[in-house]
């Protein structure tokens, strides 16, 4: 921090929130609220006052947020944006002498000094301040001082210089000459709400005809909306829907032996018919996929595509940009590997190619084609396999032109690297939720995510199954496990998704020695009978419906980890005060055998007194209970229900 | 993060040390190491290599440390910088295309794959290297190439790939191209040895004179330094020396209605006499100063001024440079106050005086005057009070010129505020240590001093009192929490300080309700008979003798708690590895009760086996145990030592 100017006594430090010391934008969505946070302070004993000015990225003028005290010399102001895009804030600090002034002028009236002289001081700041300002503050400052002289009464005298009237007026003056401004600007992204709440749908398209053996359309999909709608998905996410590399394609369980009939990893982009921008004909056409997105837009439902930026072997790049690949002495492009594994049928591009320039336009322009075909959302596969630099740019010149546009960062790796990718601006993340089961490990895992900056660049989108990955859990614990996992996903974060049917019909057959499904959908077209009861269905379906009548569970910021005496049992606050509607939510983590717990109910939060009776409505069950005090006893069959969504109502 | 260039895939965060995110320096000492550490990592599963870049500020060139991998994308390097002044560090890091080539090939070979085409690729990248560089180094690395490809012996291949000379060679190449560099250079500044470690005496020299009712002098200072220098301590520091002010004088124990013979409070500085830049006439003469200074040199004791920015009444600035005051509409200058109290003989500077500028000349010109005259420690009284862009400009300014010179700030204020003047410049701080008694507070306080980025600029002084501190358990505890706290202070930190004679002979009688010594010196002379036997001046000077022995003591960074089983009894290991020396230090914190405990000796961090006898020997008794395995048993009696200091030496 440079002062220039000697007289700028002020500090300012620690400020937050900051994203890599500023040096990239903090993120909310519309309806979610920032907390900006300092360490503000000055010499000596004079009072200090703060605040945070910002400003909408276009406009001119910045408006203020008075900071408050809080302790030990920290100062916060909470501050809920309401327009998508970015925003600029500062910080700002200066010695308070009209409050310092005050304070004396109280504790040597109280204590029976003679204040005759102090109260010609206190003219002098007030007459300062009248000369700062103009218009009716001006005269009331000006008035009020000309009033501290000419009073006969000293306690009048002492009553004007502590009112509100005064006070207020003062808080509006700035004083330019002695305020330290915090020698950097920050930056904060504002994401549309989606970006904050959102529950999503995987399906295989290829999988989604009604009739045995054959290839689902894009059309089948037009038939299945209204299934997906009833079971309150608001996002419907493919895997990649262009056409297929026909070379070293993979067969059935990822084996190298395919049959003619095998139609591949949709993973495996492009042949001879197109690349990223076409789609695989036996899907339908490009119209058709348009339609689908329509239609689904009538239903409240967006369309997600899934963005891979990886080949086939015939994909028409590497004819057309051999540069852009990397090739081996013999002759042959280099292979996706992870020695001494080999991935024949992925081929990355360089991210090290002279030629990236080119291949960084070419890449946006898949994403800038789908835009243009009515696709909003974009699920990145293994964004931390291509250059960090690469999507900073991308994503900040897409969201530029196109500030609606979500990106989730599929990345299953290393804790620094996902959090690289949200900080240059993914704004949701796949997460470790997939694997973390206990209530120590689930707990951990909230705060880590929710009580540090973390909150301020990774979004998480919890996901109890991908394609990818079917955890030991949902094999042993079997339905009562696959319901468990659903409504943790989906209370704990305000995002989540499922990867379907499978999930609904508690498929879980692992390949041998692996986290994975066997017979994977990846590689084999399969058919679902969508009529066919579900048990889970019905839960998920009742889920997603709380989950739209509840706003506590639209952001996942505001969960509050509240106590039990039972390692099995999970218990949490979620409320939205603004909405007046709270949500205490115990779960059974144990999906074999009946649990019970006293849980401690967080009444501090809640403003509930100790003597004060309240009810809690299982908004799953329906059932009713009178509560009072902290600890209560609760008892979940994971046969029946493994979880209580209990909201809080007080009684008077 | 901003990369120009795309190809650049290497991700450098969250470094270490930063102080204000690189606005100001961190700070070691002379033999002090710095540790550097960041977070960096690629995409996609190359290795990645870093390096830590410094140059002394006046160099050209950039002289590189590599850095090792910790764990988690974590990078360390180690350095102990050997010259005083200013460096500069940057952070770099690279994708290893060599590294990731070699274990690829490895991984292959062992799979029994055929490795030609490896061995090409493996050819190039060396060529690559070979360009970059020149002479021996370029030879090697293109000679390597060309063996990589007509080996006959794919094993021979191998073992030159994963060969020392090859790795060493590579790890030399700069691939400019391709390396990300932190936008950031920060800066790192070296202090003298001083800084690190020093033993601090104070004493009032108006009291130094051996005739009964005499006002003390230089000289008769100059002849107490041999005492000063036989209890073993390096700095010698002396309150205000100035002409002290007559108008508003306090009497004794601060009373508002002095006698003409009481002397007033050396703090109240300057009269008709003079000022900063003068002494008081009844301690001598500025040449007599500084023949204390110099016979102070010969026995390596430096004399430490007390700089105290206010003045008395009469001091001459009030009349030469009135603007550098606020002045009250009754036409007086405001004094000191926390309302309702009054500070009437004390009138601050305004800090927000439009004369800013040369108020700050000024009061540099008094850090000059007192350098020229052979001052090079400065104990600054109250810079809390003061603006800290005045500290942060002064400190420069002084050390840019003079850069032996040390401050330490006296502030004892709030924890933000005492760490602010540390990362401004001042080499040493007064701390909490004072008021911390039991071994929680002890612990917590050692581990924020010296586990977080404090180490870099917040360097503590220990004093167990000061004139104007007398602490509860120095009253409660008599003798033996007289010299409990000694040995806290003086091994716990590595640089501490006492106020005597007060303290060797137990003066303890406090004012009433307050934690003040009664009858203060600072307000009346007293006279001591420096040959009275004191049980704790003999303990000081054991001490004092073993912190010069034992490198362990001579750094405050080195501490790591150890457990014992006795809340009452606190352990600590100081080492120094690169002179193995190791103290294992036991304190009884109960100034009135014997008590034991069970020790656990930290094996791990002293190279101990489990099964391997040692010898500690206590340096403060003599005493000498051998002991085998973590737990031992210690008990102290606190009327005959409250500690053992152990000297540990491994036996084989």
């Amino acid at each position: 921090m440079s002062n220039k100017d000697g007289r700028k006594r002020v500090i300012i430090t620690n400020v937050g929130p900051q994203v890599e010391e500023g040096r990239l934008p903090a993120r909310r969505a519309i309806g979610e609220s920032i907390v900006f946070s300092a360490d503000i302070f000055g010499d000596g004993h004079d009072s200090v006052a703060a605040s945070v000015i910002y400003k909408y990225e276009s406009d001119q003028f910045w408006e203020q947020i008075p900071m408050q005290f809080i302790i030990n010399d920290r100062w916060e102001a909470r501050w809920t944006p309401d327009k998508i895009g970015l925003y600029e804030y500062r910080f700002t600090g200066w010695v308070d002498h009209f409050t310092t002034w005050k304070k004396g002028l109280v504790k040597k009236f109280e204590a029976g000094q003679d204040i005759a002289v102090e109260l010609k001081i206190g003219a002098e700041i007030l007459r300062e301040a009248a000369g700062l300002t103009s218009g009716e503050n001006a005269s009331l400052l000006a008035g009020s001082a000309d009033s501290l002289i000419t009073a006969t009464d000293p306690q009048w005298a002492v009553d004007l210089a502590i009112s509100d009237d005064v006070a207020n007026t003062v808080s509006t003056i700035r004083y330019t000459d002695r305020t330290t401004v915090f020698d950097h600007t920050f930056e904060l992204e504002i994401e549309r709400k989606k970006a904050a709440f959102s529950s999503w749908y995987e399906l295989f398209p290829r999988s989604a005809s009604s009739q045995p053996g054959q290839h689902g359309t894009f059309r089948d999909v037009i038939n299945l909306l209204p299934k997906v709608a009833k079971m309150g998905f608001d996002i419907l996410y493919f895997p990649p829907i262009h056409p297929i590399g026909e070379m070293k394609r993979k067969g059935k369980n990822n084996s190298l032996t395919p049959s003619d009939t095998d139609p591949g990893s949709p993973w495996a982009i492009g042949n001879r018919l197109g690349g990223h921008k076409a789609v695989h004909p036996e899907l339908g056409t490009i119209e058709d996929f348009v339609e689908l997105v329509e239609n689904a837009k009538k239903l409240d439902i967006e369309v997600a595509m899934d963005i891979a930026y990886q080949c086939a072997p015939d994909h028409p790049y590497v004819k057309e940009h051999p540069q852009w690949f990397k090739w081996r002495p013999d002759g042959t492009v280099q292979y996706a590997e992870n020695p001494p594994k080999r991935y024949e049928d992925i081929l990355p591009f360089d991210f090290e190619t002279q030629d990236w320039e080119n291949m960084w336009q070419e890449l946006k322009s898949v994403i800038d084609f789908w835009i243009e075909k009515g696709v909003n959302v974009f699920r990145i596969d293994n964004p931390h396999t291509k250059a960090f630099g690469f999507w900073q740019w991308l994503i900040g010149e897409v969201r530029k032109s196109h500030p609606q546009v979500l990106f989730l960062a599929e990345a299953f790796t290393r804790p620094r690297v996902m959090e690289r990718l949200g900080k240059i601006g993914f704004n949701q993340s796949y997460t470790y939720f997939t694997w973390r089961n206990s209530k120590w490990e689930l707990e951990q895992y909230m705060n880590e995510l929710t009580k540090t900056d973390q909150q301020y660049y990774f979004r998480p989108n919890f996901w109890p199954n991908t394609p990818d990955i079917l955890p030991h859990h949902l094999v042993e614990g079997g339905e009562n496990a696959h319901i468990t996992r659903l409504i943790l996903a989906a209370t704990l974060s305000s995002n989540y998704g499922l990867y379907g049917p499978v999930y609904e019909y508690g498929v879980n057959t692992p390949h041998p020695g692996k986290e994975e499904y066997t017979d994977n959908e990846k590689y084999e077209i399969k058919q679902w009978d969508w009529d066919r009861y579900s048990r889970t269905r019905e839960i998920i379906t009742r889920i997603n419906t709380i989950r739209k009548q509840n706003t506590a569970l639209q952001t996942t910021w505001n969960i509050e980890i509240a106590e039990t005496d039972n390692d099995m049992v999970m218990c949490y606050l979620k409320s939205d005060p603004a909405q007046n509607n709270a949500l205490l939510i115990v779960v059974n983590l144990d999906y074999f055998n009946t649990q019970g717990a006293h849980i401690k109910v967080p009444l501090h939060l809640l403003g509930i007194r100790y003597d004060q009776p309240y009810a809690v409505s299982d908004v799953l069950s329906g059932e009713k209970y009178y509560w009072q005090g902290e600890y209560n006893f609760v008892q979940l069959n994971p046969y029946e229900m493994p979880a209580h969504i209990f909201k809080i109502e007080t009684l008077n």
